[in-house]
């Protein structure tokens, strides 16, 4: 690549680059809150539309779903080189609770080098650095050593609702030889790193229901069952207490983790004591027989992200309350099908739900975990920019978090994803005081542009030979439980039933 | 007692009985939201001071205390009749949650021949007939036929925090033969009742702190214990699922039920399916070996008041919060200490609490249970007072709720109380849409009328006799675990520690 020219520019504009992205960051996006927020949802994809066009990419346009617009450009002018699809989203995470933010969510501020804002690191700041990278190397070399297409969408934080029928429905214009994604972290701030595995996601909101109003709980306290307390039993009754396992009948059953990739973990650089110190808890804990790198990254989870019912005010209120709710999620090892995980813990639920109050259950969002190809040549191509960009090779590590749209790339247009790591795991991402490391967003445009001159230099056809057509299978998995290489299997649907409701 | 002219009076005041009793209601007056509502709560004490003084007593005060201001009055020209102490109180529960109101809380509106706002029956209402009866014994006979004293507190939804003390520094001002309450609940709308029987509470807020700031569930899930499951562990330990029975050791060592209580509530007519059916529940529910209407009354309970934690918003927000929050109560038994039922439960916690987490206790409020003497003649004057007012028997009635000023009562004056009941219960109270029967505010005036009259008639000063200076008896209980009557024993000091806070 000609590296001057193109780093030059990119260490000539990073002023610019960050007034750019302040700008993004100060529309709340919040894609959970469509009341509040469905014109800022607007607002954002056209900003995205505008600084597309404005760094050179051509067809660019928005794309209505049946929820948030996709932002879709493209530069097709390297016929013969690799074509790459550059994924993001636009939307963010709530920004509640608000009076714990040192500085508003939405009035992006730079303290010790670090940009705070709803969405600096998930994924606003992130998803920017590979429009910048085009910007650049457009601007300095006049044209892409590869194709490039964007696809930016706007419901990822809700689960990406509208996101496949897309894909499914424009597979042409979305083929490919090569996805690139910034939307993960890190090892840590020394050690640059591509994402290679992901777990998978099943959401779900429990409601129950007690009496039809709410009751004094001196007068019927005892007369009937408190709607809490059937909460709280079935939640309780999800995990083993001793042994942090979940007691789900099957839910470890698909869970596939190699020797190598323990072996792999165990030579990380983690320091226990020093990661339970930054979060500030007495302990780490967790499923026994794993470490807690296993168990954030490559282990199944079930935790409850939210609960909520009767009297939360001051003081004491003696209320026997009418309805109990709880949000909940199990993260899933690649190798396990939500699908099949959903219907398990519908069925749990049910088996724990008292008689004598009703309990309904809603999916909410889910998709698969993936496991990337680590031979594939574009992995090696990623390894070499993270080198150009940060100036170190990267780790290979198994992330916790989920990005659903992996496994969906891998299934329906049959490529690889290469996860080109710029945030940090302390960057507070879902939670207040989000942020992003100013260094790492510049290093990332930089590493976006050395990945295209990468790219173009690895022979990706023998690789996608290799996998066939394989946008053109749709029979589910049928041996799950043994495959070696989840990520790479055709699964017919990937997310979990959305929206569903089964009651008690 | 002059009965025609007294209730021909209260038959002819009826209309401006109502409209001053809705002047009342239309002060929020809530004493769990000091901020919000400290000048409502001084302007409802001055409103009840004016019609005091409007209705005749005399001495009339709002005295200041720690907290909101008690209101006394007196009327003491009936030398060598009995003294009766009207108790009530003005401050109301909070009307959330606002959305599940009919009609705004306090716009006092009439539906179907019931008064709907908050306080309405729980206490504005029933204690406003005292005053309204002694307004029309005085407006028509002149004088009264005994003395009566009134102390109207304002801190009766927060635990009465300054009661004690003014009680304890005015014993003479509030010297007394008998204190009369109408703080509870007829058996049902055909059945009026005198509640002889009152539980004891101990109510308590667990807060759980876990990771110093809200985590995304991806990418810390697993490794640290989640706050939320912390506390679910804790709640759901406090009792046996299947028995209903609560596992806090010693909990149940000092309950004090009799053999003829159990038969006494076994003949009082009640529809177990008909009390589910109004409930809107599936089907009733509690500790097995017990009835309903004993589960209700006698048994003591364990209560999850409140919780909450984490996300609560539309749609799913993968957060791994960073605290956790319930209220919880139990209601007790009038054999049941309060200071040692809060010291096994504190214990309880602290063996429950996960090492990964931080968990806090803190004492919200508290007070013993109380049983009445059956066979004082204060009871008999109340039971003919109520087949004047009401034109029936009253049934003796065990009451779920608390009254924690009744054990104070007769602690430190070492007199009974009547508790004559105008309410329902299913009158909403500390709910959405409470509400008061105008039929029995009207009753309730012509009733505590006639109680004036009945108590003159009885000879009051053998039963005070009998319980000699209960007052000046300071020397806690001894043998609380077998004593028969535990409303008439001394104790040092009735409410459980309030405020005390106890770490893990």
């Amino acid at each position: 690549m000609p590296e001057d020219p193109v780093m030059a520019y990119a260490k000539a504009h990073e002023e610019r680059h960050l007034a750019e992205l302040f700008d993004l960051l100060r529309i709340p996006s919040v894609s959970a809150q469509p009341a509040k927020h469905g014109k800022d949802i607007e607002r954002a994809a056209e900003f995205l539309a505008d600084a597309m066009r404005d760094a050179g990419l051509e067809n660019v346009r928005l794309v209505p779903t049946g929820g948030n617009p996709i932002v879709y450009g493209d530069w097709l002018h390297a016929p013969g080189a690799p074509t790459i699809l550059c994924y993001g989203h636009y939307d963010v995470q709530p920004p509640e609770p608000l009076e714990l933010w040192d500085s508003p969510p939405f009035e992006p501020t730079i303290r010790d080098g670090k940009i705070y804002a709803r969405g600096a690191t998930d994924d606003k700041g992130q998803m920017f650095t590979h429009i910048k990278a085009v910007q650049g190397v457009l601007a300095t070399a006049g044209a892409l050593p590869v194709n490039v297409k964007f696809l930016i969408e706007g419901e990822e934080e809700v689960g990406s609702e509208n996101l496949e029928r897309f894909i499914r429905a424009n597979l042409d214009l979305l083929a490919c030889d090569v996805v690139a994604i910034s939307d993960s972290s890190m090892f840590d701030e020394r050690h640059p790193a591509i994402t290679y595995s992901l777990r998978g996601l099943v959401y779900y909101q429990i409601d129950v229901q007690g009496p039809k109003r709410d009751l004094h709980s001196g007068t019927f306290g005892g007369g009937i069952k408190n709607p809490i307390e059937a909460l709280v039993e079935i939640l309780d009754g999800m995990k083993d207490n001793k042994t942090g396992k979940i007691t789900i009948p099957g839910f470890y059953d698909d869970v596939d983790i190699t020797p190598a990739e323990r072996k792999a973990l165990a030579k990380l650089p983690f320091k226990e004591r020093a990661y339970a110190k930054e979060l500030g808890v007495p302990m780490v804990w967790g499923e026994k027989g794993w470490t807690t790198l296993e168990r954030v990254s490559l282990r199944p989870t079930f935790e409850i992200n939210g609960i909520w019912g009767g009297y939360q005010g001051p003081g004491a209120k003696t209320v026997l309350p009418a309805e109990a709710h709880a949000k909940v999620s199990m993260r899933l090892n690649p190798g396990q099908d939500p699908r099949k995980i959903a219907k398990l813990f519908e069925r749990a639920v049910k088996e724990r739900a008292h008689p004598g109050v009703k309990v309904t259950v809603t999916n909410l969002s889910g998709g698969w975990g993936a496991k990337a190809p680590l031979e594939h040549p574009a992995m090696r191509a990623g390894s070499r920019a993270i080198k150009q960009g940060f100036g170190k090779e990267p780790l290979f590590t198994a992330e916790g978090g989920s990005i659903p749209v992996v496994a969906m790339f891998q299934q329906v247009l049959g490529v690889p994803s290469v996860l080109l790591a710029y945030g940090l795991h302390d960057e507070n991402l879902h939670a207040p005081n989000e942020h992003f490391d100013i260094g790492n967003f510049h290093k990332g445009i930089r590493t976006n542009a050395a990945f295209l001159y990468a790219l173009a230099e690895e022979d990706l056809t023998q690789a996608k030979g290799a996998k066939g057509k394989a946008r053109a299978r749709k029979a589910p998995a049928k041996n799950a439980t043994k495959r070696a290489a989840p990520a790479r299997e055709a699964k017919a649907k990937a997310p979990a039933a959305r929206g569903k409701k089964a009651r008690r």
